[in-house]
């Protein structure tokens, strides 16, 4: 570690972990039980792959914080970790003992095994890739299982000022890459080509001006994610394409993204990008989701329902009578996870807090011609909110 | 579609759903439920991002398979799927009405709701980033829910020869990229770089050589992913590091890997490479890892246990005093997941069948010094075994 790290600060992980011990005495629950790894990487700073074989962060109302996991993180997290003290390991999955099997036997040695445990799994595993095991709950026969997964989310939910830092810090080099990418587009480029190079450039920039204060601690070919996803011509009128099935070409639609991992957190920019000359109908459709975006915009404040953005972003399409056009609620959450609670959605019951980060990024689709859509990271603050993402927003910056 | 499409046929895919049909009919269960997008993309060919959206895919023992989604979905599968005839959707999520109501309604209409149901997840929904809802297990009170994920699961273990193909294409991809990233590294490369850069280079020669042929069917920047995944020095002594802290240095041990997406399926072929000249403990090491391999790609055959590969592999390495050094099983099963079961581990219970394809990838490592694993993705024949990968493994070759 060198001194201004891209990271969260060992000293917000110990006050993490501690806000997590007072939701635990306050539930009257011995330990927090963690599977998923973006809690545990919340939680401690510790980044892994999940995959079939179970690994599981614990962390006592008093006590050590362990983990029990495959012999293959040990060093992992010796090395990573100052904050997970014991490292209780299984040799492979399945193995001769199921780890479940194990797992409890530690918890019982821990003297938890009659406790009341939250967990964010009753399986005890992430369970994922064809895992298959015994229910921890059915094997922990003396202990009290509840749902721990609010646990974590819920302090998840309004973000640092180091978390802040950390996406703003995202969002400057999403920009960046934004920019090269939108340099490249032309006729004749594949976009699966045109993303590849473009997070390529953008990455050999940040490597060269972060050097070791950048950390990434996702997986992933590239922490700079950008490129247009399929969504080239008609396919931008599918908002989770995946794929383009052909080059770009002059007077396609485009819907653009960008999105650079810092520390674990990547902000989200998206832009609708206008190959050629806009036709009126395009104009019309995009200076709509525009307008969309700013009725949006203007209505996040501290103490505002979730949900009323995405009613003043319908009304604005209502207005301009291409409501059949929305596909998708106006936004979500973000930070460790591309989506995250709150949700910018009709059935959302929560009010908005300063320090709580969404996207804004109502969308009009038309199928077989092209979809609409930018999607702006905002943060909420006492006065309002602030862009995390500042990126040209117009028809005419957005034209190549 | 055009010829030669490197994906999975409808025509397969209409038989895989007739298998599961003569599964459900064989368990009496009037349905498949499915959530999780791989057994999805396996079933139908529709390849979708999971979310916290809950979607799933209904495969009635008689009648038209059906989805069940989020309005962002409906023209994509209208657009890339014929097997799924019907699909019911709901404006967003969490929404007025909980998706999961929804989709109890829907199961109702269709007559479902008092039947035997085999299922993927009892919550009816994937249930990723911050999605909660009710159970619906406990909302369909009527119904028998049963634990379906081997139904498709099962028929995943043995491959076709459509899927075998596929697997050839990815592996040829797999060590062209290989190739130029052996070309690129060098002693002040950092491996992040060094990994996007290959990738962009072998996806522009293959996007010029298969053109439409070819069709990315997972989310991800690059079909190409390639690099070392900071496995770069004492780093390769982590099997599943994610980041290298620094660059390449002269003297360093890495592993490397190559993986394609194609139509879904990416084989795994992983090298250790030493940056300069091997020192005689990098030797004893290196040639103790091939050891461990030959002997394993030695005992794959049909009728063998799967367990046994994993034993031979020990063995070879504690002939030569370095069981210390082992940290994971020798192999797992390969297909549209990275790894999938049946595991090359002690404690699986299956016999190699024809059609079954595995890694082989012994490791040993030495923490704060550095790791040792080559992977190869290899087939089970009426014969023996054959490489599905197939690259260089010797020391010479792999000094860069």
């Amino acid at each position: 570690m060198v001194s201004g790290d891209l990271v969260i600060s060992q000293a917000e992980h110990r006050s993490r972990v501690e806000k997590i011990r007072d939701q635990l005495k306050k539930s009257r629950s011995a330990a927090l039980y963690l599977t998923n790894p973006t809690r545990i990487l919340y939680a401690t700073g510790f980044s892994h792959i999940s995959t079939e074989r179970p690994l599981a962060l614990v962390i006592p109302q008093d006590g050590p914080i362990f983990m029990m996991g495959p012999h293959l993180e040990e060093d992992h997290v010796k090395l990573d970790s100052r904050l997970i003290r014991e490292f209780f390991s299984y040799s492979d999955y399945p193995g001769p003992t199921h780890p479940i099997r194990r797992f409890v036997k530690i918890l019982r040695e821990k003297g938890l095994a009659g406790s009341k445990i939250a967990a964010d799994s009753f399986e005890g595993a992430a369970g994922g890739w064809g895992y298959r095991g015994p229910s921890l709950r059915d094997l922990l026969k003396h202990a009290k299982m509840v749902d721990g997964r609010n646990i974590v989310d819920n302090l998840r939910r309004v973000k640092s000022k180091q978390e802040i830092h950390l996406l703003k810090e995202s969002a400057q080099w999403a920009e960046k890459a934004h920019d090269i990418l939108i340099g490249d587009i032309a006729p004749g480029v594949h976009d699966a080509l045109v993303g590849v190079k473009a997070s390529y450039e953008a990455l050999t920039g940040m490597m060269k001006k972060l050097g070791d204060r950048y950390h990434q601690l996702k997986w992933g070919l590239s922490p700079v994610v950008v490129g247009c996803r399929g969504q080239v011509g008609p396919g931008s009128a599918i908002p989770h394409a995946v794929f383009c099935k052909r080059k770009i070409r002059r007077g396609d639609v485009l819907v653009t993204e960008a999105g650079v991992e810092v520390g674990g957190y990547t902000s989200e920019l998206e832009r609708t990008v206008i190959v050629g000359r806009a036709e009126p109908r395009e104009k019309k459709y995009f200076e709509t989701m525009l307008k969309a975006q700013d009725a949006a915009l203007g209505a996040f404040k501290q103490g505002a329902a979730c949900s009323q953005v995405d009613v003043v972003a319908r009304k604005a399409v209502e207005a301009a009578g291409l409501a059949g056009a929305l596909r998708h609620h106006v936004g979500h959450g973000i930070g460790l996870d591309g989506h995250e609670p709150p949700w910018l959605d009709q059935g959302e019951k929560t009010f908005m807090k300063s320090g709580m980060v969404f996207s804004c990024e109502p969308g009009l689709y038309f199928p077989g011609f092209a979809g609409f859509r930018h999607s702006d990271t905002i943060v909420i603050t006492r006065n309002g909110m602030d862009f995390i993402t500042e990126y040209p927003r117009s028809l005419e910056k957005l034209t190549v």
